[in-house]
């Protein structure tokens, strides 16, 4: 079987997410997109034989040739596509966020549940990342014992100028604040902000870099630096401590330099690079996941917890103060 | 269009890249499959659902639901195979060693060119691994001048009690001959063989560990250290030492760990954990080469010089003395 | 001219000391120790030939024989002895703490001053180590540009029993507290405390590990892993992030192993071993600037922020709050 | 006691010796310097107080006020003095070459034979440098198993015109020469080299780069690259290979920096830099083994051993032939 994929939001990552699909991914194939730009999806069409462009994200899911659907569109259009999808009853990959707010985010959980079956992925890439696969291995083995503490920094060499205050939390440490509960398989109760001196390259509307600092139930501390206008690369590192030793994401270079006077290995520069291996495996195991009608991969439920993190983030950092997160149990339905 | 495959030979090469073909790869099946073990070929086809098996390599190559074959058979039985996938104008990918000698390798060539265009690629896949991939760019870019020496270490942590002395150079110096022909974009011209002491750990009848001195059309020397009873790990290096630099192959670990009084980056395994994602993607390539009808990647002439200077190196491992490389001029058709 | 030393308190780091001036170290020889323990005193003389023993600290002090004195006995009685050498005009170098309280400290800061010259130099080597010079170096050259944050671990194996609680504080994470103030040249203005969950290997009396966050006048965060029961190793690292870039200590391995399975660099087994060459040099340097007269190094000014800043981290660990840094103004005279 | 030390020969390397000497060295001072260039002499000396400047090397050595004697002079002239210090019965520690020939350096062996005692030491200082010193303690302790090849590498960023063809083995292999000795405690047997292309940056007079292929009396083959315009630092590289693991010289670096795109780790600039610690630690040896009369450290015989591989080296570049090293037995008296 192979699986007829419907694309609604065609930029940049729905761009690249269609390569993939059309191209180097195994079983499937992009039979539709959408976009809220017409002449965007008529261009983006050309270089996707077979596929049709469909005049709505509404559209394409009800479409019969659609059996599952990439939501990667505008956050705020998130939550009204993928409850289409659920409608529809049809398996939905949608890019990160969910949606803006936990309120939303909640409401997509309960359809799904009422749907009576998971349907929804999110697109958190770093669970398929072999560097952070290679850290989960190592902490399910009793490697380095008991996790205690986790330090991240999470680095862009510099960021567009539409790029907000805010974004650092919801577009940039949300990478680490799901990576984090996947990793040590705990739920993020509190979080801190500390603000160091803004760099002079970063925009005057910013906080940047800011040093962010989770605490887990079980009480593990994790310190996350994130910083987007750090100049000199993408670099993003992990190291977990455990009771008898430590497990860190390793520099992923594939040649190092001597010359110029150093010992050089590049970094990668930036997260297309950095994460492409990824984003295949992520969405291969996505249609891999259709195709044998089960869910895997981050759910609905992890959205949630993103951003209902993500909002206690935001509150402690424009207060200053420890701040804790609020949360709704986990409902026996949830992936 | 897709690409049905049949494959001839399903030893453990052979079913590693029937899942490749099967599973992971983009626009590709496996619909035939040849053994001369039938009961190792009916086994194999319980999971590759819709393949039929034969009862001989040569029925595969004439059965019509065959577009393209790959031969994974043993290395004696390739010409035959190779020859007859060219007289039936059909694509093939054969493992290395396109045949055992430079004078059957010629045969292939001769067969390819009268038959008018490219059909064959040999399964030489370091040519596909990122780290390679990386030492050939940074050298086309010019990013440590031109190149003055190679130093190489082949290391395997061990052999079966099947392996032969020659197999150091014809199974695993093989890989780098190849390797260094393609980075220098130049012809091997004469070899040498340095015995070192034979390890405690290796059996009686080999030579190991061994050092290879090549030297290329231009007179670039490379040493290559093969060593296959190495004990601790797989481990692959590269340097390449130019006029203003060196670059080098890193080791591809994903993580590091502290732990036990030491910094660690674990080791691959074996050369399938090493060489895995150049194997898929090796095999992708091909398999995009068939369906624009074009054939890329290493060809028969390839596969011709890496017999001819494994010939040479043979030849210097039994007398002690520097060899020339004998090699006829390369045709106009040639890939 | 040669420096004749004195040294009250021959436990293993007197020892040590009294081993690096009677040997290793240029212009200067050990005449005179002194020991609570008169047998250990007696023991210790053994190997230091022309060196006589004296019934007290203050009697050592007072002596003709004796040019500078070095103090290495216990914590709670390095003031005495400290105000005793300032009262006798002579140099004195005392291992860290200076004194146990801040107000201990600002009482030989008032001594050295009313003596109308520095004589008083505190015993943080880490100033010395070539690692730490060349961060500082890389920050004084603008390499990484203006720091912004500050990344610590400091990780011991394991503790013996007598290690209380506060010590993580006060003999452990006061190295990463003076090196940072040298680093950035700047004051700590505030601390907190987040006290991950206790290793199983620690004693049920301690927090350990725990996480410090400094916070200079500049707003410099800087976080602080302390972890005395680490088991792995003896491992201190530190990355400086600047506006351009950041700069991390090397582990020193002088070499690297391939064997079993990866490739290992050693980490030193204790302080001792990470720190043998900055000590040697701490001490060459003080006996340098006790012949030209002219004290350098730390001094009693970072003696007593050293233990202000320790005063603040002990309140923060208790509290469970952020605590600000109360120190004086620095006088004029302070080094 | 302190050793009176006279110096004969004060350029740069004399100058280096001086001022260890004078100033970092314990138990040790400049008595006395001699230079063929009166003017820089008498210059020199101004940095040296209580120093004299003696009218030739042979006056020096005759002074009383002098206990041992360093010769840094022209390597041609070292012969002369070294005898001589031989005959008045001073230790002397000798720069590397000991004497331009193998037959000079006999006669050296013999004069310090007939005195009865060790008293010379051959400048071969990196056996003091603590990557050398952890490779022979890894051998020592079996840490790999039983030695099979060695690879170096020795690479220059620049000479300067006055310097010849044989001195990328004179001047250049030498210490890898030595340093092979001593850590795999054989003799070298042959010699064979390889000449890769020129580098565009090297004088047309000048074989560089050059692989040189020596094989110790074990048949061990060590391959060595010496290559003296590599531009972009001075890189020491060694990796012994042993049955069951592998050790190599660590790069030195005390920090590594992030920026610019890459990871990067400063390399040396230059053997000064990169060898500093060694000299001070072999001269404090010299100096504590003239302390207690037993010579240790590189002896006349290591000095001969160099010669004499040097001189098959010069052969088998000439002839581009494996050529044997010609030596005597080893007399019993030797160090």
């Amino acid at each position: 079987m192979t699986v007829n994929v419907g694309i609604i939001g065609v930029g940049m990552i729905g761009q690249d997410h269609a390569r993939r699909l059309a191209g180097g991914l195994s079983g499937t194939r992009v039979t539709a997109i959408a976009d809220s730009d017409a002449a965007r999806a008529r261009e983006v069409v050309q270089s996707l034989p077979g596929a049709s462009v469909h005049s709505s994200g509404l559209d394409l899911i009800a479409a019969s040739g659609v059996d599952a659907v990439v939501v990667t569109s505008g956050g705020p259009t998130h939550e009204e596509f993928v409850l289409a999808a659920i409608r529809a009853g049809k398996p939905v990959f949608c890019e990160k966020p969910l949606a803006p707010t936990p309120e939303a985010c909640l409401r997509i959980i309960e359809a799904e549940a009422a749907s009576g079956r998971r349907l929804v992925q999110v697109g958190f890439m770093r669970r398929y990342d072999r560097g952070y696969q290679a850290l989960k291995q190592a902490l399910d083995e009793g490697s380095i014992g008991a996790p205690l503490l986790v330090h991240c920094t999470h680095r862009n060499p510099a960021v567009p100028p539409t790029f907000t205050r805010d974004m650092s939390i919801t577009d940039v440490a949300v990478h680490e604040i799901d990576i984090i509960r996947w990793l040590l398989a705990e739920e993020v109760k509190a979080v801190s902000v500390m603000l160091p001196p803004r760099s002079c390259n970063a925009a005057a509307h910013l906080h940047d870099p800011q040093l962010l600092l989770l605490e887990t139930t079980a009480g593990v501390p994790i310190d996350v630096e994130v910083f987007v206008n750090c100049r000199y690369g993408y670099d993003i590192r992990c190291e977990v401590v455990g009771e008898t030793g430590t497990v860190s994401l390793a520099n992923p270079a594939a040649v190092s330099f001597r010359s110029g006077g150093t010992v050089t290995d590049r970094l990668p520069a930036d997260w297309r690079e950095r994460f492409a291996p990824a984003y295949d495996t992520e969405l291969q195991e996505w249609v891999n996941s259709v195709r044998v009608g089960e869910a895997s991969g981050p759910s609905s439920w992890d959205g949630y917890a993103a951003a209902a993190i993500g909002e206690a983030a935001l509150t402690a950092l424009e207060s200053g103060e420890r701040t804790e997160v609020v949360m709704k149990e986990r409902p026996f339905f949830s992936g």
